[in-house]
């Protein structure tokens, strides 16, 4: 799709509010396109103040300008991918794609109520959020079609490059903020914060060179051990040391615990990027990376053997489903049908230790459906589970082995 | 199997020399049977002095009694483990599990030259190892049978409990060192130690009230970041902080100095055995700890995206092939020409930072087989793939995501 | 458990009303213990008149003889499997091992109504429906205990073989019809019959050996094309041939039809029980072999890719579940839950033909939630869909195929 | 790509002769560009004279033109599919796509020796053969680029569609056979032929719509069971009916046996095509049909259930792999590790009985590596297995079960 295409349609640009979106904004109503720009609150700990945003982005043209709250969508959309195990590789938690997920659900009554025809956003044209954004879209708006300025020729040709954008605003007598440019790029919300690009592709620079925003590293972490509890009633974390809350403040509570600790702060991963490229990524998600070991220890207690492997293999694909835009898709559905259902069981209260960095089991207390049982699992004390019965069970797996053996089949040491 | 259908058989006795190995040893010599006592040197790094084992297993009763080294043996498999990425649940580095399927490959010229009818073991009828000594022997010598007198209620009635066994002893004039119980059970080998049992089933018992052997708790460990580089030839580590050195002793100086900086020291799982009972468990691995993660890194640039997941089933497969002894299986075949295969590509140097229990990436270094590529993955420069492509790409994407919206098959947001 | 443990206790014996079942009822009744029978009314085709059952068992001791309809049970589990694919190893459409789920479901308001401590069945200690008579038992009724006779060696010595059997019968007086010894076993309910033992064991009989008597071989089938539709809603099928009926008719219906064009006939397997041996299954099963055929239809027609792959995951897991008696377990709850929501999509007509053993698909009719598309699909009209959008398509998918083969990784031809 | 960008490369031309290649051929060259020619002998059931093409091409312009022969390498590769059960959605044998990987493996010596610098292709925008090819050239050749007419608008816009095609090569007076338009499209080589779009896209044209060119349909076929024995080797069909033959020769042997018997003719199926639109084939494939039932039969025998369930998940990975061209690629490496490597285990001998599309076993010899064990699996006649041993297996099984129950995680009835 080209501007060209726009004449005379609704445009909705997602905009963050910097210099892209102020760029792209001005240069499509400049030529006389009808732009509606929402910003959408998600907590982003890297921003001070998102209410003057819709102003700027009227200052650059838009028609209209909206800032909507997006964080109660995000939170239960992060719980799920937590509840869902939903790691992508290298143990990066998703937030940025998830992320995605909440904005174009809270746009969509806009979209609806404003008769949106075309959705642009700043993606580029090598990333994850071109992809997550638009499968969102679709899935949700199939009859809306999508703008990707960085895709399109001429604005690649015109306006492609940092440079050239602060050039451009200026000329345009439009101000933008200018800000010295960073050695990476970051992008934030209050469930996690993504750093790539720029001095953190070389292999050779640590994780350390990120100057972290939503805590510190394991070395400034202080050198005590912080205990916490979390209780959970049926997946859902409902308490923070003693204290109820809802599951927005849950997610604020364990960040700043967690990342006073160290703990989540500068996971730090080679990934394979949705269309095949691989990119590199440091992230910070100490409130999430919390809750996810408190909650995997939930499961640990009550997943029998085979479910664990089932939800093993669910949780990989859901994974992917996050962080390839699929949140909405029909497999998603499955998908977390499995790990929704197993959440019904997650009740329970952990506590852990935080120590620079580490997250260490202290006690696990009142959980219902635990399969965990101290007599059973004994060694010297017998409940009802008799040594002697394991003789014909192992008759019976020593037969099947041998059975292999003799026909050739088993390896050689 | 009883003790009386051992009359007139060669027994092999896998032994690791303490309490149980005495009495077992003594009980089935006691009434005429033929008894060989086999212990295999596996670093362990709780045991003094194994040389001491053969006498006292000739005292006890034993016609012989054989003292072996399996540490080459027990290095290469748990290499294999590590290239597997082959964690089990809760990420327990099946160090144990490993460790059986080394003890019974190292015992098999011994039974084929001892001509052996009947190997027995100290392995209780609830627990993994009973299934593990007993698959790899049925898998590797089919001839041969088991006899498990923790499984014989003969056994069972007079010697069941650590008590009976010290007062037989005693009556038998064997000298059993008089050991305080321990408030837990502990097994070792230099890749790693299991804790469990005793004060550990008590889900309120944190994993620090352990006495670690390998290495000192994250608290413990200095504080200041120990960095470390590892350098890889085709899935084998060959050179450790510069300097070349085979792989029994890359892993122990490994654990040199991943332990000292408290990592891979006090894993704590909840997880399910064989027979499907659950157990917790605390677990040491420093050196296979820090070699999994340098290793991983190595995949991460490696791998793609589609045999990054396949690696991820297959990782989990073999997981639970190690700790449910299905080492040598058919299936475990499979597997593993798929993780050796991979290994292949596994070439390059990793530098880690150690600290307080954290490893930290710190740089990447002649990895020939890299699918990371500085310029493809730009934001900003872009090498041979060009942003406009991505619109071809989007469009079907798109397509196919508003065809299934249009059938009704998306979820709501 | 033994016979001994059985005294002062309520037994529940699960009878099929033949040998083994007098043989078993006397044996309990006749050492003073208080056993109730139940057989169940599967639709046997097997079985001409169930209704003399309970006297039978009643002649042979029982204190209490109940028959139950099963039917309505079985045929909605059945259409789990269906809409689950789970079809086991080699085609076998589990339909023993799901009769034996709607026993025990059946059986359990009886359990609790008359106290039952104990359940007896009279399968052997080598085959699966041991296995799925106590998961499924122990899973709905944790309480109870099991009685296998067949596992404990009294019975097996003093009763362990037909002829030891017959005379037993004899001796005591029992009624039992002395029919001749069959060259093979078979199994019955209105789903399927199972074939197996005695001459199957031999891989040198064909699978025409046997009697059937669900339909006839596709030999003996008419040298005709039949015709049949089915409609679905939401995964159940509403008419056949356009006539409304419920599912027992619907599986009865299908059943006539199916079986006397050789379809579903003679399905011939070696599998793997559930304790790893292999047996030999020669199955019949025309109503469900039609019903499947026609549910995949639409499966292909509404599954995307994605989802496509899931389920072929999915439907492997839960057809090891049903064959193994799992069905009631937490996996097959998760397992049940993918396939019971895609079954929401199936919807639609579908008319095939069936010749002599063979299903050919005729056409597909009003599928609400179909993603097929003819425009789409097209290489002549293009709908939606342009050729050009390929190109940047296949650029990116090229330019990573390429950065493999650059890294050495991708094969030789 | 354009054809601007073709000026002064050597392009190499992969052409089945017919009015597309003459076409496309023609075009290139009347701009100056130079073209080679390349047609690959796959034995191709519907094509008389193969010979004829390279003339044909001169005549269009190629400056050169070769037929080279590709059915060894064809062969070689469907044998590795049937080893892998990598039948694709619905049971189509895949094998357009496996042809598409010989043929550009046969390409690669004349790409190397002509320095070609681009490959083209008559594949659509909109099919999966474009991406068979393409990612078969960049895993091969990565220094070769791709020029996709289809994909160019200035082609498509002079000369897309048919009608444009005959009147330009009459204009420029080539010959066309002036063929009657068929009412769908056929592709083919010796292992299958491949029928989709015109009437076929309707899901009310049924299968038998279709000419067959390999066989009859079932109805047509003789009324006689015809048997047939394929003897393995290592996974290798090395004799058919006790007659020694290559695998190419085995192939068409039993394309011919099976074809007049109606197997393997008229499997029609709706898939979903690499780019997620759905579409419909109609397939012919007698002798792959045949071959992969043997196959399996073996693998029935030979596979444990570990090793089963491995192989079921991986057979589905590597049937997406030959569908989506990615046979080349390090997954496929991987997944052919497994197959190839349980394929060393499939020797020994398989009767079955052909008859109107049906395949039914009749006979299993001679098979080393079976885990068949006639005494084993007999309910009547023990060997080695005691039923009494299953006492203590199912007390396990049943314990763990009820402790699911008492946990509140199993399954209502």
């Amino acid at each position: 799709m080209n501007r060209n295409d726009l004449r005379g349609k609704k445009i909705l640009a997602l905009v963050s509010g910097g210099l892209d979106s102020t760029t792209i904004v001005r240069w499509l109503s400049a030529s006389g396109i009808d732009v509606t720009a929402l910003t959408i609150d998600l907590g982003q700990p890297d921003e001070k103040n998102l209410d003057v945003i819709p102003a700027r982005m009227k200052a650059a043209g838009a028609k209209e300008a909206l800032l909507l709250d997006g964080k109660e969508r995000l939170a239960e959309y992060m719980l799920q991918v937590i509840r869902g195990a939903a790691s992508h590789e290298g143990g990066y938690w998703n937030t940025t794609g998830i992320a995605r997920m909440a904005t174009v659900a809270v746009a969509l009554p806009v979209i609806r109520q404003h008769g949106i025809d075309v959705v642009t956003h700043g993606a580029t044209g090598r990333g994850n959020d071109q992809v997550r954004f638009e499968l969102a879209l679709a899935m949700l708006a199939p009859e809306v079609s999508v703008y990707a300025p960085w895709r399109d020729e001429e604005f690649e040709a015109e306006l492609g490059g940092r440079r050239l954008m602060i050039q451009y605003c200026q000329r345009e007598g439009l101000q933008v903020t200018a800000t010295e440019e960073k050695p990476y790029s970051t992008d934030a919300n209050f469930c996690g914060l993504t750093h790539e690009a720029g001095r953190l592709e070389q292999l050779t620079t640590p994780s350390d060179f990120v100057d972290f925003i939503m805590g510190v590293s394991p070395m400034q972490a202080p050198d005590k051990v912080e205990e916490l509890t979390i209780r959970f009633e049926m997946g859902t974390p409902i308490a923070v040391n003693g204290e109820s809350m809802g599951i927005v403040e849950a997610f604020q509570t364990l960040n700043r615990i967690g990342g006073r600790n160290g703990v989540g702060i500068g996971i730090d991963v080679v990934e394979n990027r949705r269309i095949g490229i691989k990119s590199r990524g440091v992230y910070e998600s100490p409130g999430v990376s919390v809750l996810a070991y408190c909650y995997e220890k939930l499961l640990q207690l009550t997943l029998d053997r085979s479910r664990r492997k089932l939800m093993d293999v669910i949780s990989r694909q859901l994974a992917d489903a996050v962080y390839e835009g699929e949140w909405f898709s029909p497999t998603s559905a499955s998908l977390l049908q499995v790990t929704e259902g197993i959440a019904q069981l997650a009740t329970g209260q952990i506590t852990v230790g935080l120590y620079k960095g580490n997250i260490r089991f202290v006690a696990a207390k009142d959980v219902p459906h635990s399969l965990y049982d101290e007599a059973g699992a004994s060694m010297e004390k017998i409940g009802d589970l008799r040594h002697t019965w394991a003789e014909g069970y192992m008759q019976i797996a020593d037969y099947v082995a041998r059975r292999m053996a003799v026909a050739g089949q088993t390896r050689k040491p």
